[in-house]
């Protein structure tokens, strides 16, 4: 076992995940299951980071600590203002936000901003995860599913552009919060109706065609041409179906849980694109990579 | 005063309207705060309907009374089971379905179903709105916003087909359900970032760019682009821009409330299109012409 060099957290809105890192970036141990920032009450993030890796501290002494994510918001620990894309590790070291707790030496990766047209776009804690993804590579397209669904291209070590699709939090309000949850029933996965969903949504058309075919969600229901147990498998797959038919360009490499992933590459290769999965703990190595670049360990 | 000739009530989900009609679908009183049919419990619809038009019955006699709307669903007093399209108003009338109900001939309008490509859609009380803002014309396009907005193609007396939109309820369940209400504070009306969404709704492109739009009602916020007053005008405007740009092809009659109305014409006048707006009453006028050719009254 190598020694232990670095301290990591993916410190997010629900969830944290802590690393113990060595050399190279290895993962000696790993913690993931402390609390999301908004678990955290009344700013005692230190109390929290303590909890999470006090043993690691205990064990090691006082590493070197990165934290990654929405600790670095306004609503988070202290705030390190988002760096404009393009942006490479160099890029991002620059603005590396520190803070003093206790005798330890914290610094907060800061997020990214980008213009599309004129619309704005943010990230926060998917950059680290990019740069412990990129493997040997300089170059990339990425796709981070969840909640808010993030597309990335990098070139040349950079983070050129990004843009954000609020897939995951749609299909939510849409499921618990409109009729369309009304005659969905729980059940198997069902694979057949989360494909009819990925063409359908695919094929919908202009952002307006969107509105009215979520309401097929219903109508399938209603008219007995999809089963109870298959509406919401058919409304997922359109909603993914239409963000990949927006997003994708080629190869894609998708970071993220491989419950998640699976969904995606069986959505990508519906429609004709080919993905690669990250590895599980690549945020371990991005951690890794900015803190060295940084010349923290 | 002409003489009182027919009862229609517009009896819906969350509210009931109902009418006493006379001759020429003249409104001779109306009750506009009656209990839709989510605020009658134990399917005591009869002593509902007793409630709500008692007092006219008493005064005129047993009229003969009309229904439209979610009233004749499978969650209301009866079922009357959907029309296909094309239909006018005589293939409405043969497939009224009727309640026996102390001493009174009740008559349930029938809700309509069409097919858009595979996809089926359905409407239930908008095709009396539509008969009733016909007026002596036989051809037409109507736009019913709401909740679910209708755009309705009249063509020979028939509506030919029509498509819902879900832009109110998708509106409604981002605000109150999303990241995208955090930032978004109660202010006066803001036309100009309405202005703003409705063009950008319009110009979204595919139906995933939607996905990816709707977070500039977030970004614009983070980054000071629009005030925190302006969001909920904005993330409307986007909606409503992408469904006109969608649904839209021509000169419209819009159906519905003056404010709702108010904001359809507006946006459709930014993107070119004209819009006339039909009677407050014509569901009335649709109760009156229905029930003629039922020989109702």
């Amino acid at each position: 076992m190598s020694e232990a060099k670095l301290i990591g957290l993916d410190w997010g809105t629900t969830s944290c995940r802590a690393y113990l890192i060595g050399t190279n970036g290895a993962v000696l141990a790993r913690s993931t299951n402390g609390p999301g920032i908004l678990g955290v009450e009344n700013g005692a993030f230190g109390a929290a980071l303590d909890g999470m890796i006090g043993g690691w501290l205990v064990q090691h002494g006082a590493l070197p600590i990165i934290l990654s994510g929405m600790i670095g918001s306004r609503q988070g620990w202290a705030e390190a203002p988002y760096v404009c894309c393009p942006a490479n590790a160099d890029d991002i070291v620059k603005a590396l936000a520190r803070i003093a707790h206790a005798d330890l030496r914290i610094a907060l990766v800061p997020g990214l901003s980008t213009e599309n047209g004129a619309m704005p776009d943010v990230m926060r804690g998917e950059e680290t995860q990019i740069f412990g993804a990129l493997g040997s590579s300089d170059d990339g397209r990425f796709l981070l599913p969840g909640t808010h669904s993030k597309w990335v291209e990098v070139a040349g070590g950079r983070i050129v552009s990004f843009r954000t699709f609020m897939t995951g939090e749609v299909f939510g309000a849409l499921k618990n919060h409109t009729i369309l949850g009304r005659l969905m029933r729980a059940g198997e996965p069902d694979a057949a109706a989360f494909t009819r969903g990925v063409c359908e949504g695919a094929a919908a058309g202009s952002a307006g065609a969107l509105l009215n075919r979520v309401f097929a969600t219903r109508t399938y229901g209603l008219m007995d041409r999809l089963a109870d147990t298959a509406l919401s498998d058919y409304l997922s797959g359109l909603l993914v179906g239409a963000e990949i038919a927006e997003a994708a360009g080629g190869d894609v490499t998708i970071v993220g849980s491989a419950t998640l992933a699976a969904h995606y590459r069986q959505a990508l290769r519906l429609l004709g694109y080919t993905s690669t999965l990250a590895p599980e703990d690549c945020v371990a190595t991005g951690h890794w990579r900015l803190a060295r670049a940084a010349g923290l360990c």
